[in-house]
């Protein structure tokens, strides 16, 4: 649910307010306890089903950088990371998210998230010698809302390297920018990840007050993750920041030299939310990855939050185009902290895919217009 | 028709041979007499039914260059054009193209023209003050293919623009590169067109021979001219080039913001055909417009021609994105001498839409593979 | 002077340490009292001496947006600017800066300021409705180091034109990035700063311990400031983002159209420290502003430090361009709170400049040359 | 000696007249029999005196694909090349170049081409199984300026590497641009090379009538070669395009990386002469390399010749950027048919660079300026 009156409509078409503009009646609540200090989203670690496959899709096609592997598992960084790694791949039996891990501030903040999440009766984990290669100290949670959350500070420093020209590709990735989680009901997570010390940036509503995804960051960025609603607790996508757009449309370049433009899902495009350039792509084991550059500075406390409406065709791609079907109704599993998938909870509130295409919804690009613009029609 | 035999496969997936595979049975009859000397595409005349709302759309939003308006036209050019223009807008009653303007190489170019056509037993005016503004004496025909094909070497000089930085937009459109025409028989006008001094550089063929599309050229460039299978003669679109890829998106980043982008009709992309990457649009009338940028130089006698298999989903989009429908379907009528729209014939041989999307079609990612990496389903 | 012990040297020739490696033996006392949390570098006032020839200058030729203005001064926003201002131009006698702004993370906070600078003794004035339009509650101060602070929280909210592509130019001016200041005594000066709650990032220094300039941070850029050596308290440049790097090709492209390539002071070129791609203008008064992009995230506690050897002739240039001497020995007057210009104190420690060109300097490409690829000679 | 009293100022400060104004009173003889129909520059043989380094500095650095090599020579091509080669680096005692190589449209061409040099009293060489690898009936000559020409249509066909992304590098070399001569007697020169079907397209002259350097074309962008001032016959660059301006910055970037960015000796720039934006390197025997992209289309007869005037501070370098020293005075020498260096004959006429620079020249940025703008004095 959300509170829509005082948003104000900004001359490009979507809106503005002071407090992210979303409340729920289904919290859970808030500890009496702080959150730890989260700097940022730092690694995912996936499992995948052919290590070799994801080998050749992350090193040899996206030109992520080997920090270390053996048999069992890869560990990749980006150009400019100095930390072990932002991904780990870990050959597995069924393809999912093993964590989704965020830096600390400190090496104490761990006991810091070890009482937050304690406090909400969450199974929680704590190795000193950490989960992964190149991580120290560690906590792992399953959170209230079924994802494994991991909180760290402790890391082996990599050389950063993105003065090395000699060794970039013309898709170079340089930076882990975000996570994306799918949840059944994003005002209730938001709420908590709010409790959690993240701020909203942006979210898409609808006048009924439907709230379909919001967008949350610690680093100032539009975003560390986001929530999107649907069945869940489901992992949408990872981000990896390019310097310029003509990187993003490198990697479509190759991709289709290599004869793998199948994997191209989603994009290029421009993002409505976030203004970023971006792309979706699919690895072997079906994980969403996306390639993403140039969002904005939000980095205040006052920084506005941008609301759009869900029937904006132009909120999901500022050009208009489809968004395709896939990229609303599939995603990843995660994995409990035993390694078991979490089951999926179907979503209840609309569904974004149906308030806005075919029979059952509408889009437009002009607010007033009766269908006028909206492409995907067009495309059948 | 097309004679496979001597084709040679690429690392790309695509076939190279010596000369343009394409045989008719349906042939015009080759004059006895020379063709022109034909530089360059030149300009197209458009007629446009609301002439504000077009001059917004070629001024305000693309960014081309007034040499000259009145109330009845508008003469525009393109960034480092130094003849009068590229398009001509005129206020009419039905959208359609009145002119494909091609420049010759020298005045006594246009007697030629004149024999050449009028041995073809096609309607030909000479008219030595010009057609339209800044043109001098000038040749308009209707040609065996039922197009409005003119040639001009007289015209007014007017400053080239590339210096002037200070007037150039993100989306700045520096040159006209090549037009487009939808024809029903593809073997047919090729066979006239190369008797007209074009070469054939690329084309999209099945394994049974039929021809789906063709690209030819007089500059070394990918084309001056193509022609798309379909119910013709119409006009498929013309296209400027820009400098830079990101000119590119920055016109489509422009049409989101005047909440205009349903203008957008398909891309940006890569293109297999031409390797260019490309955008394309559509005007207040629905005439399309390419934006297109970095093709390949052509200008070898012997330069190798290129053929694609109509199924390779990589053709028209290298990241195999799928193709609208309407892209296949929708063009603009032409006119004859007098000012009528011609008569529309339908096309006989298959449609490369049928023959690659749905039931009757399929495409392919991978030689071999079953459908997989078709991307349109993915959309519905 | 300079801890050099610790150091490691990276595989592209600098250095890294875990803390900065700079120490003073002649250090500001550090206040007793908490220094103001600042969250980022947030406007500079400049005095100029012809506010149409500066207009014209900061809006007609870089494309700032005018929030405000009126017969005395203009105040400016970059693109995705959400507060007042970013650029105040004020007329006046004197060429010179009358504030580098700083926003804090609440109000709170310019009580912290007045205590933090008062205990240092320092001059310090508070202003409830601002000292500048649009702006609130502020503190200004003339610092330790003799150069005019302000602080602030309040601010107008106006509208970020990150969406609003129909405004954008070439080069589009999308945030400010940082400022750079002169002072005698760079070990002096970061030690103060330290205090103040800024984190080096980068510096340059040779094996003797001098210091030539440092970079420091509050956002997780490179610098929110840099502490450049010279005759001081004077300001170097100030310094605006763009995305990519073909915008400031295009910024010099524009000047080059209206005949002011004379604006041109340095670059444009990639520097080795902050791996930015960068560009020097000089305003009408003489004023520098770097255009400035793609330098990397610094917001973890270890952040390594940077050290550059001063003779490393890729350390401000990374491609061995020179660096034109005026960029070494001109800067901008800065005022006192009374609006006079504070007395320039020369700088003792070795000249960057000196050190590294002519007779008693060396450079080089590879460590070990004997000054093989030190290019100024070559421009004589 | 040059004809101005027909030439028109345009906005951009610099001229356009209808035919190139450039006279000579000391022509070579116009052959009775025609020239040779040149379609385009098409390779350099250089010698080199390290292969080994040559090797590194042209595949490694610079990205150009081997297609094929042995101990004494290594054929090189561009991405788009379907020839066998752009450029032979071939071992041997001294460093210079043994052929500037154009491709003819037809085999006939040859014989032409003996007649027109055997007319002239040249030595013509002709070899039906080709001077190099790849290339099959050919002449070459010792031109009347002191050149080693040759001319050939037979070559193996190559793969175009356009589509082949997973091989491309952020530098990507798409195409062999042009050719750059030094001759003592520009006018002299451009007669002779008008004679051989060369248009010019731009030059650099003073009021005195004094033509410093001229650019000729054969295939339609601003030149196939051009003939720069100085003592000669040397060879000043050859010049290889990029897609984009990126593609220009990242050979720099790397250069850096690789601590070699002393190999930069001019740029990246924009020109003045052909709007190009450009990067000269030297290969390791100090062969000059230019990387070159976005000049203009030139193909129509009637193209307008841009002239310069020599004291024009953006005629070399569009943002007033000093030109160094040595790329005025060094040059690699050539080669007769024997393959003995030809001797170097000094300029008479004035030299650009003492009417340009220092006490004897001067330059200016806007027209009527007394020096200002003129940036070199600043670097010194």
């Amino acid at each position: 649910m959300s509170a829509l009156n005082d948003r104000v409509k900004t001359s490009s078409g979507f809106y503005v307010t002071q407090e992210a503009p979303i409340q729920t009646d289904n919290a859970i609540p808030t500890p009496s306890v702080p959150a730890p200090d989260i700097l940022r989203c730092a690694y995912m670690e996936l499992v995948v089903t052919d290590l070799a496959a994801s080998r050749e899709f992350y090193v040899d096609v996206l030109g992520l950088y080997v920090t270390e592997e053996d048999d069992a598992a890869i560990y990749l960084r980006s150009t400019e990371e100095f930390i072990h790694h932002n991904l780990v791949l870990r050959q597995g039996p069924i393809a999912a998210v093993a964590a989704f891990s965020y830096r600390v501030r400190s090496p104490e903040e761990l006991d810091v998230a070890v009482a937050f999440y304690s406090e909400l009766g969450c199974r929680v984990e704590r190795r000193s010698e950490g989960f992964t290669k190149g991580i120290g100290d560690s906590v792992r949670v399953e959170d209230p809302l079924g994802f494994p959350y991991e909180f760290f500070y402790q890391t082996e420093h990599v050389e950063r390297l993105s003065w090395r020209y000699d060794l970039h590709t013309p898709g170079e990735l340089v930076r882990l920018d975000h996570f994306n989680q799918v949840t059944p009901d994003v005002p209730r997570a938001v709420k908590f990840m709010q409790d959690l010390g993240f701020r909203v940036t942006e979210d898409i509503q609808d006048d009924e007050g439907t709230v379909y995804a919001a967008w949350m960051r610690r680093k100032p960025t539009v975003h560390d993750t986001a929530m999107t609603g649907g069945d869940g607790p489901r992992m949408h996508h990872v981000a990896f920041a390019t310097h310029e757009k003509h990187n993003i449309l490198a990697i479509c370049d190759k991709l289709g030299a290599l004869r793998r433009s199948d994997a191209i899902e989603r994009g290029p495009g421009r993002h409505g939310v976030s203004n970023a350039f971006y792309l979706y792509l699919r690895d072997p084991d079906g994980h969403r990855v996306e390639i993403y550059t140039q969002d904005y500075y939000t980095g205040d406390p006052d920084n506005p939050v941008v609301t759009w409406d869900v029937h904006d065709n132009q909120r999901r791609d500022w050009w208009g185009n489809p968004v395709v079907p896939s990229w609303y109704t599939e995603a990843s599993l995660v994995l409990d902290l035993d390694g078991n998938p979490k089951p999926v909870v179907a979503r209840t509130d609309d569904s974004e895919l149906e308030v806005t295409i075919g029979a059952d919804g509408f889009s437009y690009t002009r607010e007033g217009d009766e269908e006028k613009g909206f492409k995907l029609g067009n495309t059948l």
